[in-house]
């Protein structure tokens, strides 16, 4: 007898005479209705128990959260809500679940909140939200690597474990196989990390950019797509200790390339997701329109979930200088009125995300490019324009999130890399390597940096980053 | 003028006026003849320099290393060797390469000792055999993500950094952000986790698996491809301290399943690799015979590198019981005649390279998939047999290699599991989300490990694993 998953069964063209499916009961009703889930698609299956024909025993052990296999026959639905349903002629328990400890779990059908989900994170995929924002962010993760290879790119598995620190992109985790309590000492009376196990100080890469520009500069387009760490003490519903990161970096590629090459890449990841996932994304839109009716009216989305996907899709991305969007910014009412938190008041400022979502949501009404920021609040490998103020950056700017995809055109030219670096006192021992690049047949080039799970937040539409990575790493969290 | 690759170049099915081509020269001969590389394949394109129209000052820039723009004709080449070339109109130099400098690097054209590589692993990917390894390892990833993605499996990320050291697969690298000279010490006078950033002692994750278990028991079939670590002190050719790892796991499939899954998905990604990188193979499959003619006979391949791809693809692993295996060994003529290093006298012994070798290239002559092994030398979380000696474990033995691939059905009985945790020390609340997916609906699940590096190894003949990864970490070396 044929083994089928859920997903096959509700999908399938013609009815079957004999079908075996295994999960695990969602619901068991009236001693007759079973909705079985095997996380192959968000919906159930509804199996039709013959009450008078099984077991009494069997009947009792058929609770929320059991396994069972069943087997039966897949017909038409008798009843309303699905169009067909198994007919249950032999059920078999794999796995019992004591309906009084499911009841101290969020297995127990019932609203739970999302901090609660949290704290039992090994059962909140079996939850119809969980299990939607995961093979979501499973299907994103694929049309990245399918959009890249698609495309000619070689995926790169940029050291995690690092040497340097001269990137400064945050705060770092140090690795270490020392003596926690008595590490060894030198002459000097400092840490000893000759003894350690890589010969010197290691930490967490913050950022595989540096290297991806090594093997752009001999391979021509290369991404990498793996984990990345802060050890910054944020405590926030935006940022992680441990997230993954996408950077693809091109040679040959020029600052205009990059915002091409980053509008293609946001619209066709967020179209195969709309094709692939619409039970999810379903599911996922109608959570956030009954989530919005427990907040207050001004907090509301304006747009539902597919209409951001939409907007971003259907919508040229409006590229605008820094110096444009100052100006825009300075004059608008809210900052006018002193609605902003933080008034605009000069070229050279910082945008917050009330500025960067003001651009999109109000004033251009579709996602923004923003380029040539100032060099002073750039990292030190952004090229420097003719103007010697402002660099080859930009940002791309999302409704509902503002900044997600940050990137450069780099500066290829050693002799003004190393006065940056000079002025930023980064030791160029920490970077030879990356020096060398410049020295032997350097080139334009350039690349930019996605959040992932900022990206899911984005296509799933949850507002905290804790529910869209499996076992999320926070301050004083480390938990399973 | 439209850019083009080299590849694009090269397949091009019509002759093209007007080109634009960017790239590295590899060689420059006769003032004429450009060698010019973009990695996009492994092959050079040919560019003709008209050199009597063209500035002396140019021609002396174009140098092996240098990056140039290459504008001209897609013409049939007049010379042997290829049956396109580009007849330059007009050459741009975008980065110099002095040749003094190229000639202290591994850039210029000769044979370098793969450890000179390693030391130049920034420029190595601009090497021939090197472009040729990193493009089939991304080209392994991709076949890896299709497959899982082709049969219903979600991707799922696990966590990096990890509070439990509790799997006890090999010793951990610590991940802290306490002061390394004076750390805070408790009351007892021990390092005082509680005050470091997760809130208690964390390492880096050396696998996914538990984890994998999680998102098993609820959506199905997932698998992980990540980063895990390793800070064994062992400085050979086959280990590193951070390697990428794959591992699927699936609710409701036994052992049987399981083998069946590891077989179809060994052959799917290494026929991918066949069907989608024969120049690079057929690059590679060259180098090795190089290599081989300057070993003693006895240690050179028996077999090419496509016969060894094709040795995995075309025949039908054979199961065999390790008890079986055992009796194959002892009676065997290298344990009669002492020629093994480790003697097989008795059953329970592990078994080396050798044995596994042997098993595959001299008795069965084809993949060997080993099955229930002894209890005491496998994981705790693998399932124990009716016999109460062995567990429901598996490995698969390649040619060349030995294992490649372990994997077991995994105990699903929660008074079983906690029998084998207390045996060996593992405390209950280190694991209590794992010890509770055997309490809610457990079931029959199974899965896998692969380590991704050693399948690259299999896949492009390198006999290093250094040589496989872009940065390779181990004891005394985190460079670049």
């Amino acid at each position: 007898m044929k083994s089928y998953t859920v997903a096959e069964l509700l999908h399938s063209e013609t009815l079957l005479q004999e079908v075996t499916v295994k999960g695990w009961v969602r619901t068991f009703r009236a001693n007759r209705f079973i909705a079985l889930n095997d996380g192959s698609t968000i919906k159930n299956i509804q199996c039709v128990v013959d009450f008078e024909n099984t077991n009494e025993d069997i009947l009792k052990r058929i609770g929320t959260g059991a396994a069972v296999a069943i087997k039966g026959e897949l017909i038409e639905s008798q009843g309303k809500g699905q169009k067909v349903e198994v007919q249950v002629k032999d059920i078999t328990i794999l796995g019992d679940a004591d309906p009084e400890e499911v009841s101290k779990t969020i297995l127990q059908q019932k609203r739970h909140t999302l901090e609660k989900l949290r704290e039992q994170a090994h059962l909140r995929t079996r939850t119809n939200t969980f299990s939607a924002v995961m093979r979501l962010r499973s299907s994103l993760s694929f049309a990245i690597h399918k959009y890249f290879n698609d495309n000619g790119f070689y995926y790169m598995h940029a050291p995690i474990i690092t040497g340097s620190d001269a990137e400064g992109a945050g705060e770092m985790f140090r690795v270490t196989t020392l003596d926690p309590k008595n590490p060894p000492l030198n002459e000097e009376g400092n840490v000893d990390y000759t003894q350690d196990f890589f010969g010197k100080e290691t930490n967490l890469t913050v950022s595989g950019q540096l290297e991806a520009e090594t093997y752009a500069m001999s391979l021509g387009k290369v991404y990498t797509f793996g984990p990345t760490f802060r050890a910054e003490n944020s405590n926030t519903s935006r940022h992680l200790a441990e997230f993954w990161m996408i950077e693809p970096e091109v040679a040959f590629m020029d600052l205009d390339g990059n915002m091409d090459l980053a509008e293609d890449f946001m619209k066709s990841v967020l179209s195969y997701v709309l094709e692939h996932n619409a039970d999810d994304l379903a599911f996922l839109e109608n959570r956030l329109i009954q989530e919005d009716k427990t907040k207050p009216q001004a907090e509301r989305s304006e747009m539902t979930l597919t209409e951001k996907l939409r907007f971003v899709i259907d919508n040229n991305f409006k590229r605008v200088s820094y110096t444009e969007a100052i100006d825009i910014l300075r004059n608008s009412k809210p900052n006018k009125k002193k609605k902003f938190k933080y008034i605009i008041n000069e070229w050279g400022a910082d945008l917050q995300s009330e500025h960067e979502r003001f651009l999109v949501e109000k004033h251009f009404k579709c996602p923004v490019i923003l380029f040539d920021y100032p060099a002073n609040i750039k990292a030190f490998y952004m090229r420097l324009n003719e103007d010697e103020k402002t660099v080859r950056a930009m940002d791309i700017l999302f409704p509902g999130i503002g900044e997600i995809v940050g990137g450069s055109q780099r500066e290829e030219r050693l002799d003004v890399l190393k006065e940056k670096m000079a002025a930023l006192d980064i030791p160029e021992e920490e970077l030879w390597w990356y020096l060398e690049l410049r020295k032997y047949g350097t080139a334009v080039h350039s690349g930019f940096g996605l959040g992932f799970e900022r990206l899911v937040m984005f296509a799933t539409g949850m507002s905290n980053i804790r529910d869209v990575i499996p076992y999320p790493r926070t301050p004083q969290n480390a938990e399973f």
